[in-house]
This record gives C-alpha cells, structure tokens and sequence, in this order.
C-alpha cells in the first residue's frame, strides 16, 4: 500500500468483515467464552501492558515492550526520573533495518534483554536450529523452529493457558486484508469454540484490537519478508525455558485439546519437533484429566483411579516415546524441573531412576 | 511523599494489601464476577486505549487521552504521520499548574476536546453550579456537582454498565496508602458482590492496575488539593449528554440495584441532584424488570405484564415526580431523545402530553 500524500489525514481504518473488534459485541462474546475455556490466562498481563506504537517503524519493538514489561523484567536502566521500565528506545543492542525489525532481529532484542525466548518461521527452509551471537558483554543463543498450522495453534493456546507465557506474531497485513506491510502484535487469547485468536494491534490509531480466525492468522505467518528472504512467523517469550517446558501446572478444556491432539502427534512424530514435547505432553496429561495437586501425591497408587490414570498416561507415553530420538533427556529435564515431585511417580515410565 | 535522591532508581512498587491487583488470581476473579454481572461494559474500550503517563504530571492528560480515544472522538489534528489520534501533546487550550491539572482543569480539557463531561466534587462546598469559558473560537460551559458515597457508586455503575461512558477519578494515592500525591486514572469496572471497583492506574511504571473497595475509592476523593483548595472528586464524561440520560438501554443486577436503591432515593429528594435522576430512573426500569425492546413496544398495553409494569412504575414515579422541582423538564428531555419511541407510553404517568 502506497503512503498516503502529505495533505492527507486519516483516523482509523475499517476492520475487514472476518475480523471481529474487541469491542463490538461479537467480540465480547468471544472473550467472554474464551475467559470461561481458560484461554485468556496470558490476556491479563498483557491488556495491562498494551502500547501504542509510536512510528511506523515501532511495531516490532512496541510488542516487545509489551511482552518485556507484562514478564516482570527489570530493564535496570533508568526509563525517566527514578524509575527503571522498558520503553521503545531503550531496546538497544540491534540496529534496526530501514523499514523495522526482522524476526530474527526480534528475538534478538528480545534474547539480550533477559527474556528466553523461541522463534517460528511459517514455511520449511533451512535455518540454523540454535544460533550465538553477542549482546553487550555476553554470549546468548537464538532457538529456531517451522511451525505448521497445527504447531501455531498449539503454541497458541500454551501461551494463552499461562500467564507468563507470550506469543507475539510478525505478520503480512495484506494477507488478513488490511493496508501496510509487515506487522507485528501480541496475541492475548484464544477462543477454542470459533477456533479464533485475540491479536493486540499495537498500530492502535490505524486497527483497534480484534479476533481473527487462527487459519487467517496463520496464513498472515507465511508470506515472504522482503527484506530478510525468510517467512515471517511468531516468536515465543518467557521469562526463562522453565515456562516452556512446564509439565505440572494446567488444565486443558477438551474442545480446544481435541482440535490438536490428532495432527499435533503426527507432525511432532514425522518433523522431529521434539521441543514441543513438553507442551504436548502438559496438554495430553490434562485431556487425560490428570489434574495432579497435592493431595493425589500423597494418595496411595493402589486406588482404582490411580490406576486407571497411569494406564492412560503408559499408552500415551508408549504412543510418542519410541518415535523421538531425545524424549528421554526432555523428559529427564522436564521432570528434573518439578518442584513439588508431582510427577515424580511416571518416571518409571520413561525408564528413569 | 519526597522524591527520592538522584542516585536511586525503583522498579516498581508493591499495592497495599486493600488493592488486588488485576493480574492476579484473585483479581481474575474479580474481573470475572464483574463481567458476568455486566459491570465490565466500559472496560473493553478502556483497556484497549490504556497507556502509560509520561511524566509525574501526566496523569490527568494520559487518563483523558484515553477517554476521548476510548470515546472514539476524532481530534481533527495530525498526531504523527498522516494520522489523527490523541495523545498527550495534543490537549492544548489549558495550562497546567506546576504539578499537574486540577479537577476544574480537567474538566476544561476534557470538554476543549469535544467531550461531554461533568465534575464531580466529593466534600460539599460552594461550587457553581454551571461554568462558561472560551475555549478556541466556541463558548462551552463546564457542569458540576457534589457526589456522595452513594452517588459516586451510581456513577461507578452507570459508567460500568455503558460502553460509552467513562469515570476518572482525581484521586490522592495518600488516601491509598500508596506513595505520591494526587493522581487521575479511569476506573474501568466494578463488582457489586465485593463492591470493588478496578482502577486502571496510568502510572503502570509504579503501580499495576488494581481492584479497589468503593468506599476506599471514595475516602480517596475527599483530602483537599493543596493548589485549587477544593476536595478531589471524579469527572463523568461520553460524547453527548444523551449518554448521560439515556434512559432506555440498560439492564441492573439486582445484587448491585439493591446497593444503591434506598440511599440513592434518599439523597436525590435531600440534596436535589436532579440530573442524576435518567440514571436513577433507568437503573429503577431495570430493576422493575422494565427491558424495553421492540417486541415489548408493538406489544398491546392491556396484557397483564403490561398492566403491572405499568402500575410498578406509576409507583415509582410517583415516589420521585413531586419532590423534584424540574423533574418534569427533565423528563421531557429524556424521552425527547428516545430514539425508538420506547417510553412514549409512559409520558402520560409525567403529566406530559
């Protein structure tokens, strides 16, 4: 889309119809039905933290401050007066390209400002799988993945499911018809029912925030960026990889389980995405209802439920081990991270000690 | 509170224990509970305009910034680019005081810009009733009133339950066992169960947003501002004053109506606020289980329902009519802007023809 001329002054674009805003009543009903699934979770902090970005150029480092600010990371630099926060200008350490910031530059700036985070291209080509590079006095490391449909829709519900946890998307505007180029935004929700994304337009004087059908936004991943010659993609932040490979902590509701459990274990089997491991594996355990808290822990594993429990989760472990070259060292980690030894009992099940 | 010296720097600082803070899973819960009772109208657009001030005397430009977004008022003035949006540098037509703006400035501001708004002072004094002032090239006049508990909370309510309709408090953090002095921020949404109102502080560098008893909202309003000697106090404002009369859009909970029924009564007849009364009056239709739609409007007024709602209201207006010196003039301009013809019916229980 070609810029406007000088003289011409705009306020605000129309959504398109497949777009449903935030704010309409139709949006509503989304969130309300996405809050009650649990799919809003990563929702809160990041409404508390949303930004207006403030040229063109921003969006990329817009997001990030969104996404920095709601992980509870302390910038250590003074913003003004007395107080440390991330803003705009205080993400150095890249230089930004003429037009704004590639995918690999976002996980960059995000990587040397303290968050762990993960980047997914949309399309299959070569790109190194772990990458180092220096930031300031120190050397850090940029994880890559492909991320079919199936694989966007995971990371997108995990990210929803956790507060902590945040997906940002780089995007082609033209592709979910809308004027400008590449953008990107946060998404803070998933509605499972309507199979729908919540993005959070940082270009706030131009899109408000809005639903999207995940299929759309997908779709908006693949086109080529000009100027790095990849697809664009998404990119996944926490505060450290312990939120990625969390185990323990949450429920799934079977609507939005059942629309990945099918694809997710073939793609996970024939593409070796075996990172994603700890993510299917917390969704299976919650479809399988194994809602562990304290008091299972400390019941005796004789009781029918137990067993029953265990059965399931043994065919479930059968199902994917077997097939993944290093599950047993991810699932050594994973269980390695788990502070209450809530799972402590499956371990046997990965021939574990 | 005194600056602190130059040398230090602060992330952040913790909420009094009386503060939930929205992120919370006790604010969820909150925010929840609000929601299903249809107290969280207002927040969609409020959050999805929220910002960051700038500057310590920022708050009350950065809360109106986010009114007149939120109010989609477009500022017929080129913000960056080709775009028009508000922004802090865009609210001229007032200077602000050395620490920032008062309530009256605030009001000036907000009504400069194209807004309808009425101040609120929460401490009874000698305020004029009805101001003129010049602002640019057009007169306007700045409204006022005196708000006590109970009509702070009808406010809270009204604007909660309306997508178009902001309160902003100008408030001291004092009162709020927070640090800092006077400060303006929207309150977003409200929870009749716990009667907590959630604040959507603009000073997110410093304190996140929060849910807030009401009465503690309300004590907060009341310390004298040291500059324009008058209490603090909260400002009303949408796009017209038919937001603020519209007497036939909305539905009560009955757990929030019975909070504010009896006082509210009380002191509409004590103090002669009368222009409270299209909210009172709408709140007292929904109460009455009075939802007028279409259906209801074609339907014939000698149904049993009809009769009974007829004769509920009689009562009612019964109650308010003759206390209230220009309760007639009033009412007449309420159904005046009823776009449906909705309350036609009911002009005769007025005495109007």
């Amino acid at each position: 889309m070609k810029r406007p001329p000088a003289h011409v002054s705009l306020y605000r674009r129309s959504l398109p119809n497949f777009l449903i805003p935030f704010v309409s009543t139709k949006g509503k009903t989304l969130f309300k039905g996405a809050l009650n699934e649990g799919n809003m979770e990563n929702y809160f902090e990041l409404s508390e933290q949303y930004v207006t970005q403030a040229r063109p150029e921003d969006c990329a480092v817009s997001s990030l401050v969104m996404i920095l600010n709601s992980l509870g990371i302390d910038p250590e630099k003074k913003w003004k007066g007395p107080w440390r926060w991330f803003s705009e200008d205080l993400l150095s350490c890249v230089d930004p390209l003429a037009d704004g910031f590639s995918l690999h530059q976002f996980l960059q700036l995000a990587v040397c400002n303290k968050a762990w985070a993960m980047g997914y291209y949309s399309s299959l080509q070569q790109i190194p799988k772990k990458e180092e590079f220096q930031c300031g006095i120190h050397f850090s490391s940029l994880n890559y993945r492909i991320a079919s449909l199936d694989t966007f829709r995971i990371a997108t519900i995990a990210a929803c499911r956790q507060p902590k946890f945040f997906l940002t998307m780089n995007y082609s505007r033209k592709a979910l018809s809308q004027t400008g180029e590449g953008h990107y935004s946060p998404i803070a929700g998933y509605n499972s029912e309507h199979d729908m994304c919540l993005i959070l337009d940082v270009a706030r004087f131009k899109y408000p925030a809005y639903w999207c059908p995940l299929h759309m936004a997908y779709k908006a991943l693949q086109p080529e960026d000009p100027v790095c010659k990849k697809s664009r993609g998404f990119i996944l932040a926490s505060r450290s990889r312990e939120y990625y490979s969390e185990l323990c902590s949450r429920q799934m509701d079977t609507v939005s389980l059942r629309k990945i459990k099918e694809p997710v274990t073939r793609e996970l089997l024939q593409k070796g995405h075996e990172d994603l491991l700890p993510i299917i594996l917390r969704l299976y355990y919650d479809f399988y209802e194994f809602k562990p808290n304290e008091t299972q822990v400390s019941a005796e594993l004789e009781t029918v439920e137990d067993f029953q429990m265990d059965a399931r989760i043994e065919t479930l472990i059968k199902e994917l081990n077997p097939e993944i070259p290093n599950a047993k060292r991810i699932v050594t980690g994973i269980f390695g991270k788990d502070p209450k030894g809530v799972c402590q009992k499956y371990k046997k099940y990965f021939g574990l000690k």
